[in-house]
């Protein structure tokens, strides 16, 4: 990858936007050297933000529309708005080879529908997943899919599994990673139609990853693979689990530090240290969810993130793009078998 | 309730049995005054750990068989053993009304058949669910169901939903508890048919529940809601998820303190509150599963847990007992229509 990455930005996705878009990508601007923005969305809000960091107006191109995608668009109803709406343009700009990847806050629904309808899937993967990974006791976990497929199949959790192994090798730099299928129980009779298939095939297939079988709740943060396989409804809800346990627990130690002169004396002693727990423990730094098996890149941020959750999920596009992760996926899925070698090629070659 | 309660306890059940089982019929026993236990197991086995505890082997009547019920045990082959393995023979006692309720430790799916086939449900539900209550922001929340129907309907749903309302009412004493659908998103036309389904049907009936809608992962330790109401499949990653996800917050929170001598000076000043943390957040308090919708009150123990763990599955046996809770839900079940009042009579002068 030479020269400059190129992010296109919908201006107008997210509880907060535009204001969070614009300071996400400023904060981003100062740590990311050679970075430049496309952003799309209304010139009249997002003109005067960008203007207040003069960094970011010397690195951005803003582009016009009034037309957003709401949270509460259906899919079908956001498809329509492809060519107007800022979500729709700042993908079409990666598939059009004006940007390197794509990153919104909006909706999740109508993001993956436009960008499978815009940049199309890689061949061989019937449908893209939506991959994050965060902290665990022993590093960190992948794990997918996280709401791009509320109802799955066994085909596509063995295609997540080993897009989430391609995953956890070019980004987390894991020479080996495990992935398990999460399940309500270790025991082989346990859980849906689509785990056991899926477990089943995982097993028996010739596959170049290390399948370490079922694993369950308590397994995601206990580091128990590195990749956790799973559909969308109950990758969802595990990974917002996750975030809501964190943020309790942080609650329940502030409240039990403060409540008495000597907690507040050790809580002072213990700054450092209970900094680095925040640090490490934070949300907003593993904020970016990567869409898995489409032609470009397209990061999702979450949708109440603030700024520098925002901007974190800028850094997580370009690093996905600097590393080559679809040109990794592709070699992998080659590898693999399933991709054949001159699709590859063409692909690579566009 | 006047007496003593008697509680019969599966001996073999469980991963560390029948260790557990009887050291934390121990515990239970120092601090519930009026509890006498029927412990069914392998005599050889049990009789020298209950000759540990002379206050426990005076309270404690051995019932002696050799047959257990395994963890890799399907439901079937459980079912087979109702009349002669500990789980079934402790399970029988409460059916015979030789015991006012049940523990065990051992495999979920095989207790459930086994007590549903016992047992019985009460009128007007069509299948159990396993409800429990740990600690969120707001105070003590409900999840059901978390294990007992891997999948589930609509109707299921709202039976759920009108059970953990009762279970609020009667165990945690909330008059007017708030019920919760869990979802992957708050958007009417978000999650799968049986929620959307489920959703209508509580939204729209008259029902005696203060229902507010969906709530997302992060919801539950946050306490959106009073009572969360999700498919067994869910409530089971739900809740190993907070477990482990705590477990992980305590693993970093330590290391962090220890890892500088400033760190653990603040944590010595600091432990009592730590210790306040620790206590609050503790998993073991909160062990013990209650099956609902059974003519019987029958507890499910942690599988992993340790004797303080198992202890307090007892405690949670004899509260249920104490406080009449099935009372609670029949009544309550008259009361919203779907109990005629003629069964109920029948069913409580039993």
């Amino acid at each position: 990858m030479n020269g400059r990455v190129r992010i296109s930005l919908d201006g107008m996705g997210g509880d907060k936007s535009p204001d969070i878009v614009v300071e996400g990508a400023a904060q981003a601007a100062e740590t990311l050297p050679a970075v430049d923005f496309l952003l799309f969305g209304d010139e009249a809000r997002l003109r005067p933000l960008v203007d207040r960091f003069p960094r970011l107006a010397g690195i951005t191109t803003l582009r016009h529309t009034t037309e957003a995608v709401t949270n509460e668009m259906r899919a079908a109803a956001a498809l329509r708005t492809a060519r107007k709406s800022s979500m729709g343009l700042a993908i079409g700009a990666v598939a059009a080879g004006e940007a390197d990847g794509v990153v919104s806050a909006g909706n999740t629904g109508a993001l993956m529908a436009m960008a499978k309808f815009m940049l199309k899937t890689l061949p061989g993967i019937d449908r893209p997943a939506i991959a994050t990974h965060f902290p665990t006791k022993t590093g960190l976990t992948v794990m997918l899919d996280l709401g791009a497929n509320v109802e799955c199949d066994a085909n596509m959790l063995v295609q997540f599994a080993i897009m989430g192994a391609v995953f956890a090798r070019n980004v987390l730099s894991l020479e080996n990673p495990t992935v398990g299928l999460l399940n309500v129980g270790v025991e082989g009779y346990k859980g849906n139609d689509a785990v056991k298939k899926a477990d089943a095939v995982l097993r028996e297939a010739a596959l170049p990853i290390t399948y370490k079988g079922f694993i369950e709740g308590d397994g995601i943060a206990a580091g128990a693979v590195d990749v956790v396989v799973t559909d969308g409804w109950s990758g969802n809800i595990a990974l917002k689990v996750i975030e809501g346990t964190a943020r309790f627990y942080a609650h329940v130690l502030k409240d039990a530090l403060m409540s008495s002169p000597r907690g507040q004396m050790g809580a002072l002693l213990a700054r450092p240290a209970l900094n680095k727990v925040k640090h490490h423990t934070d949300p907003r730094r593993y904020n970016g969810a990567m869409f898995v098996g489409l032609n470009g890149i397209c990061v999702k941020s979450h949708g109440g993130t603030d700024a520098f959750g925002f901007a974190n999920a800028i850094r997580v596009a370009v690093e996905l793009i600097t590393h080559g992760f679809n040109e990794g996926i592709k070699q992998d899925l080659v590898q693999i078998g399933f991709l054949p070698n001159s699709q590859t090629r063409a692909v690579a070659g566009k």
